[in-house]
């Protein structure tokens, strides 16, 4: 198996989102199931491009489909605690965007987990690969390193 | 059919607590799928009660079960809305206690969904109702009209 | 509080569509959460009607909102349980439906929990109430008592 | 980017386990949110466990906690498709095992999607990392190439 990467920390992200977990988040070993960390990281990706007017999940004639996911977990998170999530763009592509994110506890500066989220831009009709919009550029261009 | 219930103003609920939604929370149609209203409703429920140090839910000795929810809606929610959830005791059994719930956008005052929640107060062993206890009395006292 | 209704048997439901519980609906007390039991009606209406001709949820003119959803808990489900999940129609409105649905574990004639969804018809773009469209009353029928 | 692995094919696992879909899962783009990919994964590892004596989520001493899970995405799975989920081990180390799951369309011997779960099973209590059990290994030695 190839190595464990180490935690990230806080100043290794650009932009932060709060997610308030549910009780439902826990599982029966009374922390938040593994899968829910993903939810985590799909709000703060389209959380920040919608807030930027990159992304229009209804009308855009742009939509982004994932086609890679992964996630190191490193501590548990539990409701009711409450998650920072970090954002950056470690690649932009042709019609491919590479984003990494990391989750914080409130007091930690050590991610708690973190992961990728490959994302190939589509045209909504004919879901083929298009070239990333001039728009969707511009508003990572602050989440690049 | 039994006649629709009017939504409820901010003022009849006690105690609010912020959620955030997720992504993942938006079903075909574009807004909170009806499912997840439910998720806020018991998150504002057991997140009151470890707040205030009456549940515990991997120690304590009792535990509380659900035996009748119910909810009804009156406008979309959507992601990245932050929602605010109201929360009122309706009525103290001698072990069950009936929660209301009310769900806000945050520049309205009357409610997107209310709903209740019925929970039972038993053992964690035996599965059997108990008294309610003294500590989750007090900490329900200010919730109740 | 009103009082609580009994389980009905699987003879009071017309059709049923067997559902498979997943590692993460059990929550910190080891069964089901309550709020998948809504995951699970949603899924035996929508089903049904999806595979009678009589909903396309991406293109069809009329889509169901719910206004109203409700649910009784008699017994925990666990995963890995299977669930069979009865169907049937209690009241056909002008543009309303009143579905009740069952749970049922595989070798238990009793409903584990049992609630309804009430669907309000509207046109997809104004979202405004319909009569109910002939299809959907068509497909409905064997389900009605 | 590092490239993109090819779809398996089914005569690459050696366990297939059921899974419907819900309604829930279908996002705001028509199909199964990626996230609920995990959800699946993280179902036929732990039904296999549960299914074969290996795992008591409830009052075993052992437990499996995950460290890292990865998805490629082929093809978007929708409700109400039934999706079949394959498992095999990859490697089993002295505290930790690698399982590969693909997920297939009824009809279709290509993986719509195929991932990874690293478990490492820990002491319930202490939650520090333990041998395999031997109830374990032998579980999953049908498992293994």
């Amino acid at each position: 198996m190839s190595a464990r990467p180490l935690p990230l920390s806080r100043a290794a992200f650009a932009h932060f989102q709060t997610i308030t977990t549910r009780w439902m988040d826990n599982d029966v070993y009374g922390h938040v199931n593994n899968v829910q960390y993903y939810s985590f990281f799909d709000t703060v990706v389209n959380g920040y491009l919608i807030a930027n007017g990159a992304l229009d999940p209804e009308r855009g004639a742009v939509i982004g489909l994932v086609v890679e996911t992964h996630c190191n977990y490193f501590e548990p998170l539990r409701f009711p605690q409450i998650v920072e999530a970090g954002l950056r763009v470690a690649h932009l592509g042709t019609s491919s965007v590479r984003y990494e994110i990391g989750l914080f506890e409130s007091d930690a500066d050590a991610a708690a987990a973190q992961g990728h989220f490959v994302y190939v831009y589509v045209d909504r009709a004919t879901r083929r690969p298009v070239l990333l919009p001039e728009l969707l550029r511009t508003a990572l261009a602050p989440l690049t390193a």
